[in-house]
């Protein structure tokens, strides 16, 4: 029996339409319009944050059956003009006073609204920055100040979340309290891990089931001396966010309409169309960016030598978000570096190729969504007369893959389901 | 269609066969027989170094037909008794004066033999420290000192390997070409990545590709000042080892006895037997154990929530070697480090337990081989009164694991295919 040879594949190209294949299945544009709720009798109020929020309100605005009005806030750089909802860019990942005041004019608009009227709510990553507004008596300042002490301390995740939502005006199921008795439905696009919608921006529509009294024991677990006003607001537990069963959030409703798996089971399929196993390792793989790249290596090792966890070809996917520990003065994202100690780690293995890249466009604050590897990577950066060792050391890897021509580009992509990382073995390693 | 129920899974149990039979996969009693090469007409010598030499020559000696005599160089705590065949305990991971000792005894029982006669070298993991024999003019402590500077440098193994080499004696083929004209054959268990003949025990039987200029080279890299009769010993470069095609090597054979590889399909054959579906991740996983930890936690969830690489109930089996960067003051060796972190990342994941063991019984400098975790390890450690998170910031894992009964005990396995983690997923994630 013969069978026809497949095409040969170019790693780079076949990569580059992963890449947009995850990064469409999170396009609001194409998944927003199916998770539409029933239109209200009375009005119709959009609010929202992340970095999404302004292709959600597009793809909403192209969708939605009758008159729309509010309100987003996005990152600097990711506006979309739309026809009658506001869109505001403010500071992201560290807040800032147009978010601060963007997030009280959300709260202020979806206020006084009455039982027949409905809130669209559009929640993105990085909305929680975005969307800052601190309690009452407390400002952005001194919110800030904990949130540092609390990355510092080497508290969990979801120990960070509770304190922040009490520390907020708007967090922790807030603005949904605030929007009741008007019906309310959360559109969300997650870049966390689980999906938890209490994680997603900090929750702001969901019930919170974290209490004052955790966020002070968890200040007090890492010997956080927060500001005399977050204290003593702290103490005061004046007003609780809603929790499970709260009768102010019982005509809340929530929808994820992209997650991160969705944008690998999207690579996976072209993948799979150009005759590529997928193998998908985990839509939420965290840890600092280097040491999961060695990992990441040791596996496409497997797969080359011994055909495991699939054979050649096989591309690896994951999404999440890896951690750089910033020890140098270079430039480069969390991408970038994964990419860099990914090249060093497979140290010129022969038939493997690799991607990563922020799906939202942007690799931390540069101007690429992250870099290409190829088995020549190193020798072609040796041939430039650039250390690759060194560059990583300094966390440097944007001027190496910047002097290679394998930095990706596409701009801002106007949503974000986290990271997405490829790696591709063509062949199985000789003998 | 019924099915009968499959019977319920003890989940140490079922970890603790998967890791005896990755153990046993490894025992040269079970492995060895089968690569004997021809006797010789003339003697048979038998030299040999590593963490399973004397269980490599009991096995010999129970296989072999004919009457056999030399001496083998295990750590302490790893000998065995043997018949004809001298067995010396050693300094492992630091080498020391038995070891230098055993080593000189080792050259000079092969040298001085005939064509007719035939060497049996018998080399495992740890053979290198345990078969340390500085170049002439050079001492051990000055050796040593390179030693340990490469190790801060950051330079890669490779690059050690070429070096340390090239201070040796016997090292990177050198006693191969001491055995000619006598024929050779080395029988080894590998505990590198990729098997590589000329990493194990830093290849004292095969040629070596790498240079004295290389070595000069890659100490001016990393910017080390060698002592001075290092120095003078690479400048002089007076005696290259053996390269390929050398005719010293020419009668050198060569074959693996044990893999990490096997290992991992052995215990990946027991759990197909039970219905549990095994992934093979990789046999050389490297990396900071944590951060290790933290994929592989990722992975699971993976396999949990959304059935891939396959679903539940499934074994996530990897080896290869963690590293432990020490900041804390506690106890417990690389895998105690992993099973800890990995307890910590999993934050009590329903449905998924753990096993991470070093194959040759030891975990770093302790009693014991590893670790167990399940979904309740945390919980325990807190009702116990035991900080999890404060005990691996500590490197602490050992107290942890020893006040919930939870290490895994084996003693000296007297082999070595380096690490063994195995990862089980009993059930899919609730909703």
């Amino acid at each position: 029996m013969t069978r026809a040879a497949a095409p040969p594949l170019d790693p780079r190209a076949f990569l580059d339409r992963l890449f947009r294949a995850a990064v469409g299945a999170a396009d609001p544009a194409r998944t927003l319009a199916r998770h539409l709720p029933s239109p209200p009798t009375g009005r119709t109020v959009v609010v929202g944050a992340g970095k999404a929020a302004a292709s959600m309100a597009r793809a909403l605005e192209a969708a939605w059956p009758g008159p729309l009005s509010g309100l987003v806030v996005t990152a600097y750089g990711h506006a979309l003009p739309c026809r009658g909802i506001e869109v505001i860019e403010a500071g992201h990942p560290v807040p800032d006073a147009a978010g601060e005041a963007a997030a009280r004019r959300i709260l202020g608009l979806v206020g006084g609204l009455g039982p027949d009227d409905l809130v669209i709510s559009l929640i993105s990553g990085g909305g929680s920055a975005l969307m800052a507004l601190p309690a009452p008596g407390l400002s952005l300042a001194e919110k800030q100040a904990v949130g540092r002490a609390l990355l510092r301390s080497g508290a969990t995740i979801a120990e960070m979340n509770c304190v922040r939502k009490h520390l907020s005006a708007i967090k922790g199921g807030r603005l949904a309290a605030a929007a009741a008795p008007a019906r309310l439905v959360t559109l969300a696009i997650s870049d966390v891990p689980g999906d938890d919608p209490t994680v997603i921006a900090s929750g702001p529509t969901v019930p919170d089931p974290s209490t004052f009294a955790e966020a002070r024991a968890i200040l007090a677990r890492y010997g956080i001396d927060p500001p005399a006003p977050a204290r003593a607001h702290l103490e005061a537990a004046a007003e609780e966010t809603p929790k499970p069963g709260d009768p102010r959030l019982a005509r809340a409703g929530f929808a994820l309409i992209a997650t991160p798996q969705a944008a690998l089971e999207a690579a996976a399929g072209v993948a799979r169309e150009a005759g590529v196993a997928p193998v998908i390792l985990g839509d939420s793989i965290e840890g600092e960016a280097r040491e999961v790249a060695r990992v990441m290596a040791a596996i496409a090792r497997q797969a080359a030598r011994f055909g495991q966890p699939a054979a050649p070809p096989v591309v690896l996917l994951s999404g999440g978000e890896t951690t750089v520990t910033v020890k140098g003065r270079g430039r480069g994202g969390r991408n970038g570096e994964f990419a860099l100690a990914l090249a060093l780690a497979l140290g010129g293995a022969p038939h493997t190729f690799a991607l990563a890249c922020d799906t939202d466009g942007i690799d931390g604050t540069e101007d690429n969504a992250g870099a290409f590897v190829g088995p020549d990577t190193l020798a072609r950066a040796a041939a430039a007369g650039i250390d690759a060792r060194a560059r990583l050391a300094e966390n440097d890897s944007h001027r190496l893959f910047a002097a290679l021509g394998d930095l990706v580009v596409t701009g801002p992509t106007f949503t974000n389901v986290n990271d997405f990382r490829a790696i591709l073995v063509v062949a199985p390693a000789g003998p």
